[in-house]
């Protein structure tokens, strides 16, 4: 069965995304640690990050260079964060965090956002990708 | 003046290294969220991942992901997670972690460990390096 980010990539479940290449996805989390936090996705489904042979692993740190370089430039933020944890997705997901304090990284302080401030937020930073 | 991370790789300050080469250099972090809990840093001194140039990113990501895998190979753990934070020491680290659960990625919980079993630990991470 598809992951359900393999389904966010065929568009079956929708979401707001933030950028695309041949071998890589970016979309906003749905419930982020902070206004902003992305997650990038190799389209090849694999469960761990360390498991990913080298050249699409490399691919895939090197389209969240340039995703998370474009948070960094369209949300205030002290810097952003990147974590691979992956206990939950079977599915390698590379979380871009705008980080403000440690409490961003816990992954236990959830911001509440409205679909305008997702879809405002997301725009922002595409406009950085152009 | 330099950073405390600098410090350690100019044998300033001792550590349990890991792993060196050309350009980077791993060590266990002394204040572990797991056992195994390693930090990678690139020898020349940036503070944010993100301002990193290209090359040197890349280089960075690719020591990481074999330091990581010797990890995993290593330390018996459900997977080895990612995470760039940098709200503490201005000098670019990867913490390579053993997960176990979340609580292993709130950087809340620590892990007491003997110097022993640092040396130890130490000892069969870079025996996957070989």
């Amino acid at each position: 069965m598809p992951s359900i980010f393999t389904k966010i990539i065929n568009g079956e479940i929708p979401c707001y995304k933030i950028a695309e290449d041949h071998d890589n996805f970016a979309f906003l989390d749905i419930n982020p640690n902070a206004k902003g936090h992305t997650l990038c996705i190799p389209k090849k489904e694999v469960d761990k990050l360390l498991d990913m042979d080298e050249e699409d692993y490399m691919k895939l740190m090197a389209f969240s260079r340039k995703v998370g370089q474009a948070i960094q430039a369209a949300i205030p933020c002290k810097r952003v964060g990147m974590s691979v944890i992956g206990l939950e997705v079977p599915h390698v997901h590379v979380h871009l965090i705008p980080l403000h304090s440690m409490q961003n990284v816990t992954f236990r302080y959830k911001e509440s956002m409205t679909p305008e401030v997702f879809e405002s937020t997301a725009a922002r930073i595409r406009e950085h990708l152009k």
